[in-house]
């Protein structure tokens, strides 16, 4: 691939999928333009949209990608941190929110039926047992993937969360389960988590990963206090004082203070940017798993769509990091894909007018004079 | 009705009608907040979606209104102003794009369609006969209706736009249509308009009710060049000079500097906040229509949803002459209503969010812990 520099060695999955990923169609793109000018509108006057339609001509080097499977890949696990009471929410509410959306009740589902998307949940790494749910799922909405790497991270208060093994792991079952969905026929590809205490390690890849304290990366999560934020932002800073987090190598940075569900959607993102496939990021766990993955493969980058941009204080400096512009900022701070599941509606919008508008010829609609 | 000042006598059909605009229903609003902090996710967490959720509520007085009939009313008709150069394309283009819209090919066309909202056309003024199409058209989209006031408004570069009769019956035809449309079932309405040369009369309007000078409220339209904006800020400044509009009577500015689209857009406002339907607002154009509504009868904005910020430069002045927010920033200068689906399509979401998603209790999800 040109433009590379030399990526050190993760595994042997994430090193053969990331050296896959390469530059835009630049032919697409211009073509895209040159479509998009053609239509009956005023020259670029679609803003956003227009340019939403040709990043995706150039991810996926046609002008007519087919949308019609779409999906939400959520990611969950626990995080062993949890136990220093970094969250407002007990850990067992993340196998409970499991249940959730496989019954279809959760946030995500909703938007996902609204913009005609799929659902699938991903064990990566929930300290509970799952596959056998105690209560009995009567009308089962979303399929989950029984990918349990173990029951959670290990406290990063303590030490690592998690072995490099362990870290590959997760980032190479994203990759696997891009794989099989893209193989499957799913052309748009969202997002999405669920893990209490995910914005805790979240905070702690951002504050690394980044460069700036823990205090600008750090917000209030599901909804603690002032002392729970200051107790969230203290763990934090010792979790990187005692694991010294090496912030040139995604792998070191997510076994030191990450999450499996973080892994877990870099992979997907280094997966779909392989394939060619547009990637729509969600909030601020998402944000997290894209540092991870732009720092494995800085190209993969190209291939991300940026949905929202979260109430949670170190969204923003994530997404000036890897140069990503949101498309709407609704104060989300929910998780689960909901951003996505949104931003690939408007995606799907973007890609609709590309296709669907007549040209000045066709409609017989006179030109710009002058 | 309570806190009402006592209004001018416009016409009988457009007072009664703002008289029956009143407060939100309080206690919708209440119920609203109360199930949404019943659902599974932190409270407040769904951001701007749960904001409008309650606005709805409030405006319809139900937590469940029935949206399965959506409906964009894009209002048609030309500008007397055209003749001064103050557009990039030539009248013509009003029919033209008219035509687009009955055969489905226009911007509004996909975005509605994506949305799930029917299109209805109005031709409240076009300069040009569009009830015996030229072409025939195969495959009709949309509906249109024909409520032509005259070939379109006069120069108002030589004297006022319209009478003020011309001007309450745009009104009027905005608030027959939106009552016939509502009665026929459509559960939320979006705004849209098309007319050349009309953000010429929407800065003229914008800066005589916002009270600012027209060079801070007037844009490059649909593409015109430096001089281009400069003779157009010229001409407005003029036609108010010569016109001399009252800016607290919201008829006479419409009459003066105003356009036949514009006051139908202000009567479909209206008459949405009679019937109490949320009534979505496009941008720019529509933007000068809600002023309009504004002046007319200041309740009438609880009832709008405002859905972009567009890059004409005068949207910003009147959003905040409006006290509305926008849902979002696409960049979008091409009007026809297209914001405004989008919007119908988040209102949409919001709504779905209310009544879809599980509660705490139904999916047994631990509540938060502190």
């Amino acid at each position: 691939m040109a433009n590379k520099q030399k990526r050190p060695f993760f595994s042997e999955i994430i090193n053969e999928t990331a050296d896959k990923i390469g530059d835009l169609d630049k032919q697409a793109v211009l073509e895209a333009k040159s479509k998009l000018d053609s239509l009956t509108k005023p020259v670029g006057s679609l803003g956003r949209l227009e340019d939403l339609a040709r990043q995706i001509a150039g991810i996926t080097g046609t002008l007519s990608p087919d949308f019609t499977k779409k999906l939400i890949i959520v990611m969950a696990a626990d995080h062993g941190v949890a136990d220093e009471g970094v969250s407002a929410y007990p850990k067992e509410v993340t196998p409970q929110m499991v249940y959730n959306f496989l019954n279809g009740g959760a946030g995500i589902n909703v938007l996902s039926r609204h913009v005609g998307a799929d659902v699938v949940i991903v064990d990566i790494g929930i300290a509970a047992d799952v596959s056998k749910p105690a209560g009995v799922i009567t009308n089962a909405k979303s399929l989950l993937i029984d990918k349990k790497i173990t029951f959670g991270t290990a406290n990063m208060a303590k030490g690592q969360a998690m072995t490099r093994a362990q870290a590959c792991n997760s980032v190479e079952t994203g990759i696997e389960i891009a794989r099989e969905v893209i193989l499957k026929g799913y052309g748009i590809i969202g997002t999405g988590d669920m893990g209490i205490a995910n914005t805790t390690a979240s905070s702690a890849i951002a504050s690394v990963v980044c460069g700036v304290d823990a205090e600008r990366v750090t917000g209030y999560g599901t909804g603690i206090d002032e002392s729970g934020f200051n107790n969230k932002v203290r763990i934090i800073k010792n979790a990187i004082k005692i694991n010294t987090p090496n912030p040139r190598d995604g792998i070191d940075v997510l076994s030191k203070v990450g999450g499996f569900e973080i892994g877990g959607i870099a992979g997907v993102i280094i997966g779909c940017a392989a394939m060619k496939v547009p990637v729509v990021i969600d909030g601020f766990i998402s944000g997290a798993g894209a540092l991870i993955a732009e720092l494995i493969e800085p190209t993969c980058r190209r291939y991300m769509i940026a949905s929202h941009s979260s109430v949670e204080k170190g969204h923003a400096i994530m997404l000036r990091k890897l140069k990503l512009k949101p498309l709407f900022n609704f104060n989300l701070r929910l998780g689960e894909g909901t951003g996505a599941a949104i931003g690939i509606g408007i995606a799907d919008a973007a890609i609709k007018l590309m296709n669907e508008m007549a040209t000045f010829g066709e409609a017989g609609v006179t030109q710009k004079s002058k």
